[in-house]
């Protein structure tokens, strides 16, 4: 606990920086607005994936606009006008349900059902209340739009045009927003990985969910034990689905934020950096570990760590090259 | 009616050969040993997929290791012992279940659980009694044997492990079996497409199923209505899966066969020829159909056609695109 204590006030006013000098923006996932102050106090560089299911789980009406705009807002106070707050549109469905009642009926497979932006497209005046809020709070500070579970190019086009429309609404009633709120798409689904460079030139900036995307690359349910074994960020597919992915990106000359659990864990942050990756998002409570480690690698070492890993055939093979990896940096770290 | 039967009997005797005189090997997919007969008078090039749940569903003991032996030697006898006779291991779970005590628990996204090959490495007696019924049978014809839902190397590798035991047991008791019996995998999950060229030099063959890759690829449940529109072949990152592994194949020198729903509707092969594929199966009522379509097209203008197919950004368009070349070959075709 001492030593957590420490290394929180340590890393606190120190950036995200590896030891060749890069810059790497590391910023918090949350999930309820009271959790901007840990931002603050484990020294984020902003909010890389603000979940917004909170407004919807366990209510029995829909929230308003203002429900919205004050969660919004509430986050924007504590961080200010310039760090970024990514706002991602409702995420429901799968493992996360709701009482109310456009809630999708049930499916024999929810994880490949109408989850996500596949439910808010369907349910348009849900979806518009919350691109109101969301644009509406972009006028008080850095305020990005994130879409969750796009899996062709349709459907991301079919989100951006809502967002056109509701742009144009609020611009008739007079309403001040940020004309070019920066919009992102959440890359988790295999087929979005496989077409990032069309995605890539539609959007400001990639979010990588690699939970879900671990899971339907390897058609193994997160949540299931059965299949554990299968379901592990290390294995060589997603390796080479997210080096597809940084490529587009760069290609594109486009941010991508690695914002699942894979970004949280240090044992994956040289492959990220090495790969490309200069944005990661993580809880705000692993975010002094991950920077202690960003500040311990040279972007060279991570590189060629990135190159390594991507010739193993197996993911036991890339997890055991990774922990050597890492404890040649940090020869203490795998014991915390 | 009519025009059905006079295809049927013009075609049978026909060899699947494109205009420019490539020999396309075109299979069957069957369920019930009875089918091999419908191979014979479609005129079949032996059967690329025989399924092998119906020894296990509706039945209330598991099937000896004389059931299996009889129900291969049945399809065997009938298309005599040139014929390839592609036997794939148990696929149950998922949407089909079995009422047998080894089944998978109720699961909350059975497709994404302990299904298929998964479930057979967890039940090797199971296993083996099927792999010690296929290699019997392979002394008395050209089987192959083919494994589902392969997602990882490891997966390959325990598979072919458990093979060579069974074959050593074999050996011990005098048992004839043919040594080099072709061993395949599916590509069905978007793991196995991605790690192809690792895949491809472990197997003689790959067997593509798109049904299962397209759903995965997607994260779009195939028996869910209300993902329909997403769950769609023609969707451009499906493509771009088909020609990895085509190209892993390839460089390999292995034999591809794709054998879903994709490989029997004509609108795709075209596409499929010109993406590199020699050998598709589909249902033997699907047989003359499809002959009918690759003795009408060369593989100069097919591989223009994929080529062109690739660059499209929308399900959408590659459909448009493909019905607009399939009218141009047979112009008859799309009302039939
Ligand atoms: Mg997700
Ligand atoms: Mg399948």
């Amino acid at each position: 606990h001492q030593r957590q204590v420490s290394l929180l006030s340590n890393q606190r006013s120190l950036t995200a920086t590896t030891l060749d000098g890069t810059r790497i923006t590391l910023m918090a996932n949350i999930e309820f607005p009271q959790e901007a102050e840990h931002c603050i106090q484990r020294g984020s560089d902003g909010v890389g994936l603000y979940r917004t299911e909170f407004l919807y789980v366990g209510k029995s009406t829909d929230p308003t606009e203002s429900d919205h705009f004050d969660a919004y807002m509430t986050v924007l106070r504590i961080l200010g006008p310039e760090q970024p707050v990514t706002i991602r549109t409702l995420d429901l469905g799968a493992d996360k349900f709701s009482n109310l009642p456009w809630a999708p009926p049930a499916e024999k497979n929810p994880f490949l059902g109408l989850r996500s932006v596949r439910l808010c497209l369907r349910n348009l005046t849900l979806f518009k209340t919350q691109m109101r809020a969301i644009l509406r709070a972009s006028a008080f500070g850095n305020v990005r739009i994130l879409f969750p579970m796009v899996s062709t190019l349709l459907e991301l086009r079919q989100c951006k045009m809502i967002l056109s429309e509701v742009k144009e609404d609020l611009e008739e009633e007079g309403i001040a927003f940020q004309r070019n709120i920066p919009v992102g798409t959440m890359i988790e689904v295999p087929s979005a990985a496989l077409i990032a460079n069309n995605l890539a030139r539609e959007v400001d900036f990639f979010s990588l969910g690699t939970n879900d995307l671990v899971q339907y690359t390897l058609a193994a349910d997160r949540n299931n034990e059965h299949v554990a074994s299968l379901n592990n960020p290390a294995d060589p597919a997603v390796l080479r689905l997210l080096k597809m992915v940084i490529d587009s990106a760069r290609n594109a000359k486009i941010q991508a934020n690695v914002c699942g659990e894979m970004s949280g864990d240090p044992l994956y942050t040289q492959l990220l950096l090495g790969l490309g990756y200069r944005q990661l998002s993580v809880t705000p409570h692993n975010i002094p570990e991950i920077k202690k480690l960003i500040r311990s690698v040279t972007l060279s070492d991570a590189e060629q760590v990135a190159q390594d890993a991507l010739q193993l055939e197996t993911a036991r093979d890339v997890t055991n090259y990774l922990r050597e990896q890492m404890r040649k940096i940090l020869p203490d770290q795998l014991e915390a």
